[in-house]
């Protein structure tokens, strides 16, 4: 395709490139919140937009753009989301579109809104899926038996907590927990003191299933709308003590952060590229004739306060080894139903060189080799005061196709009444 | 208290007398659903009741009872709930109550309507909080440790699904997913041969409360509306090859099934019990200074199709060894939020004695003994057909306080495209 260009200027190093045109909602000051567009430097007013009419070939019957979430939009469905990116693509092309006509209206600069929580999340699911991780952190936990005998043969999860999936820049407060350092003196309760991340990316399901009826894995993929940068915060002393035998509880009940900008299937369709081959072959019900994972550079710094930001990995999404629609099947092949709006989250993402390694957990070996920031700085967890800085992008024919930042400050834990 | 009594005729035997008063969701044929408060064989329309000025006193801006969910309604908090009981109680009581006069129109037949899931459950949690139960299983899952070092200190929970919590008489489809009975062979892909119930309540939170924030134990039945009766179907198999280490997932995800009238706190008060005496005793934030749970019979069938219902088990709330309250604090001692129509399961609830196993797991010894229904009929598992019905209640001074019944009947796995 011929790189086209637009009326409006699109900086090169700008995760909202032509290509991209990533969903969120934003609200001006004193305004409410709505549906936006990201390009360039500025947000597409989408609920003004349609007044103007931009979107009067594909008539509705209400304005789902006035909205503080984008779930009303998605159920529009796929033909409706590809008709809206055709007119902006179009229109931001055309100097004599309905969009140039009403810039000064329609556009607004990003540094002028304030980002929300784009999404009404039902359910959120978080899985394990790079196989990197899986056996460095199995390492650590089970040193006798890293991988599980069920891991490659299905991709594992478990369900997470949805009310507290917070946009970027939410303050993150260090969680308390128990914790068990000592068994012969049993347990105490504390703030963390081995709070980390978790890169990830969360794919965000567009349609709904029925409860009872397995979504097939070659059909899964029509129930992706799109996907999110994600920091699946964890607190590792206290995942220690409860993860046995229900799993993770209060070591990632308190926090995720999510980038504010959902990037579409649609967008994503120009990075895919195969997926690592899967030994032993997978049962039936997971098997794809094509299976495909996303080529997405992911970065991750951390910002001590009063310093700059220093990068600690640099991994890629295609290093997962299940695919997501891997994840869609089995994640339904109970009868579980998906909602419009639940996340399916990736899990940490690492890859198989020092440097891409997605969680603390994993760079410092359990926190006994401490990574170096700069010189006479390094960290084993995380601080108070120290920012987490997700980002992510492909670069695509029509320029670079990113998430913006999921980024979120560590802060002391409350005060306790 | 002296029994008062109503104008309206209450079985002896009915659930839903003057002293319990629950909430739930109904329709009348061709009718949209609003909210019910159940009573002897009726429903009180509450909507229409607001019309007609029943609870004028307290106006509110809007009919919060016109409402497809219980969410608006309990978001007006605990002052409100306390003035529609006493309004309801006192019209029940009164001849010539507008309650009475337009009794023709404000109660329905129960045996009329179509009870509805009756709240938007934003986030499930289940715990694992009864003592006899996590001993019977752990020690079919992990003969060596049966109760793991964490289970007398913290009480035990993970995130359930939230999309499959289902209301009373919804079919329940077995089940498919991965088994291993043959590890040297590897898994395979089947309809599960080990469903199982698991009796439970569900706590409903009436109140959010603020990330980052944890609830003092002392304060948390503040977040707490009523409960309700709450299966937690299970796939032992399933469960058995995928738990570790992330804990349950396809093996709970498809279905949850809860009674469809929630019964208030309020109503629950006159059956509190002291709680099973600690030790260890918990860290401070687990610490109350009395201890109380809910003296509530909890009763269990099996109804093979075309036969009668055999009572399989009975046991009683009273046995769990956390309480409500503490299991709150937990949750959010990590500064995790609750959120409105949130459910907080208990957990199986099975008692120290035999016939008391709240889930066939325990009750057949991990399916080794069967279970005998009636003379030439037994169960290990559930087969198609099978209906379970849970019901529970405890004897108040004006009556019987119960949940109606949470019941389901296995259907055969839907059929793969």
């Amino acid at each position: 395709m011929q790189k086209r260009s637009s009326w409006l200027t699109i900086p090169d190093d700008s995760d909202f490139s032509l290509g991209n045109l990533p969903y969120g909602i934003f609200s001006r000051p004193q305004g409410v919140p709505g549906v936006g567009v990201a390009i360039g430097e500025y947000v597409i007013d989408l609920a003004m937009a349609y007044q103007k009419g931009l979107f009067a070939d594909y008539p509705l019957a209400k304005n789902v753009f006035q909205s503080a979430v984008l779930n009303d939009f998605i159920a529009i469905g796929p033909s409706y989301w590809s008709f809206i990116r055709k007119v902006l693509q179009d229109q931001l092309c055309d100097r004599s579109s309905r969009l140039a006509q009403w810039a000064s209206v329609l556009l607004v600069k990003q540094e002028l809104v304030r980002l929300h929580l784009p999404l009404r999340i039902g359910n959120y699911t978080d899985f394990y899926s790079s196989r990197e991780h899986a056996i460095q952190v199995g390492r650590l936990f089970r040193p006798e038996r890293p991988l599980m005998p069920n891991w490659e043969h299905l991709p594992v999860a478990y369900h997470g907590r949805a009310s507290s999936v917070v946009v970027s820049n939410t303050p993150i407060y260090r969680p308390r927990g128990q914790v068990c350092p000592h068994p012969s003196e049993g347990p105490v309760m504390q703030p963390t003191q081995e709070l980390d991340y978790e890169l990830e990316l969360a794919f965000v399901v567009g349609k709904d299933s029925p409860l009872g009826a397995p979504v097939p894995v070659e059909r899964a993929e029509e129930y992706m709308f799109g996907a999110l940068l994600f920091n699946d915060w964890s607190a590792r002393d206290l995942q220690r003590w409860e993860y046995q035998p229900l799993g993770p509880f209060t070591s990632k009940n308190f926090a995720s952060t999510v980038s504010p900008w959902v990037v579409t299937m649609e967008a994503l369709s120009a990075c895919r590229t195969p997926a690592p081959v899967q030994s032993p072959l997978p049962l039936p019900y997971l098997t794809q004739a094509k299976r495909l994972g996303f080529d997405i550079h992911l970065f991750l710094s951390i910002q001590p306060s009063d310093e700059q930001a220093y990068p600690v990995a640099h991994t890629n999404a295609s290093f997962l080894y299940w695919t997501v629609s891997q994840q869609v099947a089995h994640h339904t092949i109970s009868g579980c139903n998906l909602q419009i709006g639940d996340l399916l989250a990736t899990g940490t993402i690492s890859g198989p060189e020092p440097g891409m390694e997605g969680c603390l957990l994993e760079a410092t070996k359990g926190g006994t080799r401490a990574v170096p920031l700069r010189d006479g700085l390094v960290r084993r967890y995380l601080e108070d005061g120290d920012r987490v800085v997700f980002t992510g992008y492909f670069q695509g024919t029509e320029g670079r196709v990113g998430f913006g930042t999921a980024e979120g400050e560590v802060h002391p834990p409350f005060q306790l009444p």
